[in-house]
């Protein structure tokens, strides 16, 4: 494989497949976690499972805001079709942020997410139409290391 | 201010507005900042001064790729209109993901970053028509807490 510098990262970036809605009249916003791609060019450890954590940012203490999938050996598509739910005004949700990880569980037992994508949620729709989008998993190593240039 | 728990961030979230233009015949990736309000909600240092540091990621280690504006500081609408370009095919920049953090210089000569929004751009525009958008700034605080639930 010949990199350009220009080409960084094009050698292959995972992405995830996300899809949102906003139902006004329940005053639920649902979260569609569909499907990775590409997951094998994340840096996870050999036999490691991983899996989709889903944060809706910020979170009052009092109610639930973090949930995950279930993990699976990766592959180069991985479907999850998991569907996570939080009870909120648009108002509240039009300040929120939905921060999206892949992550495992390492063998101490802590969680350790590999990669992420960030969607701020200040214009998401109040259509009630729930459409999918694909998003680039940004690894979170490379976003430690831009701070110290 | 009394504040519902359904309600978490509402009482202000800060956010950036944000352009982004990809030039086709140039292959020059350009990124806006045009301005940030309701920074006061950030959790600053009394007197300090920010601003916004821009990052292209996963960044090739030849090219320049994190860009920082000028300091300001901090007002409930604070403009930068600045501007910053990268060189990049289209197919290398949606693999990308654009990094924008609100960050201060700590007394030690640190970087200290405060709050920030992550935009994929798996799905950027090719027309090389520039718009302007509002992102909500998470910060990122709330971002290490939810992995600590």
């Amino acid at each position: 494989v010949v990199l350009n510098s220009d080409e960084g990262g094009s050698i292959g970036t995972a992405q995830i497949q996300l899809g949102m809605k906003y139902d006004a009249r329940e005053r639920r916003f649902a979260v569609f976690v569909v499907q990775l791609c590409n997951a094998s060019v994340l840096p996870l450890p050999l036999d490691e499972k991983i899996y989709v954590r889903v944060a809706v940012l910020p979170c009052p203490q009092t109610t639930s805001c973090l949930f995950r999938t279930r993990a699976s050996i990766p592959q180069d598509k991985l479907e999850f079709s998991e569907v996570f739910g939080v009870s909120v005004s648009l108002g509240a949700l039009r300040q929120k942020t939905l921060r999206v990880d892949v992550c495992y569980i390492k063998t101490s037992g802590r969680e350790e997410c590999l990669a992420g994508a960030q969607i701020s949620l200040a214009e998401v729709s109040s259509s009630g139409e729930g459409s999918t989008q694909w998003y680039n998993l940004l690894n979170n190593k490379c976003l430690a290391e831009a701070g110290t240039e």
